[in-house]
């Protein structure tokens, strides 16, 4: 099928850079002998999961229950579910997961390790658990130090629990400028204090998981760091152009739209807004545009409503009339990604596969 | 079911809140002898399609084919689509509903009318058209006068097309403070102006339509209005709060959440960010917060990852343990409907309705 023939809006996959994308930092972790555990949230698709494991991939993450049975398809080798797992109905298909692959929980509270060694107890599994601490975006994460080891000395004690070693997202961390290299440089002493720490205690972890798409390049740099978890890369997005982390070409996902209105002097309308694009603002600065125009870089798409793309042309390169068709590259693929049922693969204009988003709203 | 077996996230709404609001507005309209024709995108489920029918509406709004083809379920006698409807694939689908019941479309362009006259004349269907015009928000829509004149005469023209009226949406108007009240009666002088420059041309038409949720209970102050299409009042939401159309206790729908960290000090993530709330900030004033915690209303919903809620607890009436749960009022009740792939039905603590939102996601 041509792309033309796709109806919009379309979510369009680029498969020469999504596999480039996928082969560079599937080399880079090799390379760096780091583990890779890709955050799969990012495309939510198991055929793509069985692909990040092909090219080396230890396992996948996810954020969700939910999301972990849909990755199941794509059979990995070991799941970790990168947040706290609470309450009997969520634990329940957590414990049916486990009987399926290695599973392991990222947590930061003695209540869900508790309730996380209950239910394996019951159900006679064994869970990892990455003890998480808070490296300075002030989200989740006990405090490196006493309560870091703490928190570990109390999962290590807890039946069917094992602690499979510490994790941390560095969120704050925006770009790698000089204040984002002694902001790594920071966090490389903390996790060797850490392990200092954790070692005295008579624990010794196998497992230092961390890393952010900002600074995904640099973790080679991150002492002490044994795993990463990039999402983003698959596909890489107007955020990570904006952080420094790929650059334009690299994005391969983009939003075809058709224009349906340009009554209004110097704007146009496309049939893509917040419920297709997701209202997420640029990411390192919060500037209030929505996507990159790919036929006009000049225009700006300066506002939203649900099913309305505000696209300021003012600054276009050309004008636009309505019926034509524009791709847009969003700010924030992962939540763009679950706002789609169906999403194609194209190589050129050709149309080569059509993948229903499997993991799309899995809010529980 | 008590409401505590829900797992987490879950959007419920208040039935007998929803009850009142609907009741309410179609109250409101039969007594000032405004035209009811719910915007449908707010609820997107055909059960409650169906009830604004019964409760007297003359048919139901959407925006999308994809929203107008899951609400013939509602056995709608009239739908609007309130958004124009271009290329051959959604055409095609929409001359398939209007064989089922009437359909109308509210369209800016010569290209977007052409285009449904060559549909329908192919479907041997007449399609209805609402001639929009931009009164103030600069979105959609011609300039009222010699432009909107020309449009309707060329609707007028084309085969299978009957131009049942004009459109507008004043969204413009986000409070009803002075500055309100006077974008309001300067509505009326564009409304009573462009239909003497229609008449003039030999060109009369039944419908007036618009209306916007913070001017909803001001419309029969529109004078020559004779339709209202309102969405959001059969939930409310934060956003219909700021704008003063409704009083908190309206809000019929909330999103309850578990507390899955309070690691970091005077802070509590909750199982619920972005991909459960959507990141819509605060409409009328653009604040970044994301919702109201009716558990503690001193505290504020500060920040959003795609799963995590940052609820700020330094005002807070009170602390909470991992584990327990927040129902939290979202900002834009709409486009988190659109997250959900099911919503529950409460009254009181009990669970009496469970409903997929069949109109989710329907992009297209």
């Amino acid at each position: 099928m041509h792309i033309s023939e796709l109806d919009t809006p379309a979510l369009v996959i680029d498969l020469d850079v999504m596999e480039r994308n996928l082969e560079r930092v599937s080399n880079y972790a090799r390379d760096h002998k780091l583990r890779l555990r890709p955050h799969t949230k990012t495309h939510k698709i198991p055929a793509l999961g069985r692909r990040q494991i092909e090219l080396g991939a230890a396992g996948l993450t996810v954020a969700k229950v939910g999301e972990a049975e849909v990755m199941l398809a794509a059979d990995p080798p070991d799941l970790l579910v990168a947040y706290p797992v609470l309450g009997g109905q969520k634990l329940a298909r957590l414990m049916k997961i486990a009987k399926r692959t290695r599973v392991s929980v990222a947590l930061d509270s003695l209540t869900a390790a508790r309730q996380l060694s209950e239910a394996a107890a019951a159900s006679g599994v064994e869970i990892g658990v990455l003890a998480e601490m808070d490296v300075g975006l002030g989200r989740v994460g006990v405090d490196p130090g006493p309560q870091l080891v703490d928190l570990s000395k109390a999962i290590e004690k807890l039946p069917n629990l094992r602690l499979a070693g510490i994790a941390f997202y560095p969120g704050h961390i925006k770009q790698m400028d000089d204040a984002g290299i002694a902001a790594l440089e920071k966090l490389s002493r903390v996790i060797e204090e850490t392990l200092e720490q954790l070692s005295a205690a008579g624990i010794n972890v196998d497992i230092v998981s961390g890393g952010s798409t900002p600074a995904l390049w640099h973790s080679h740099c991150v002492r002490g760091l044994t795993e990463i978890r990039p999402g983003t890369y698959i596909f890489n997005d107007r955020n990570t152009v904006a952080s420094g982390a790929c650059r334009p070409e690299d994005c391969a996902a983009s939003i075809i739209t058709t224009v349906v209105s340009n009554a209004r002097p110097g704007l146009m309308m496309v049939d893509g807004g917040s419920k297709t694009f997701s209202s997420d603002r640029l990411g390192p600065t919060g500037e209030a545009t929505f996507g990159y125009v790919l036929e006009a870089p000049g225009a700006t798409y300066v506002r939203q409503n649900e099913e309305h793309g505000y696209i300021d042309l003012r600054h276009s390169e050309r004008s636009f009339e309505v019926g034509e068709r524009v791709r847009i590259i969003p700010n924030h693929i992962c939540v763009a990604m679950n706002l789609h049922e169906t999403v194609f693969g194209v190589r050129g204009e050709e149309v080569k596969e059509m993948w229903r988003v499997e993991g799309r709203g899995k809010l529980q």
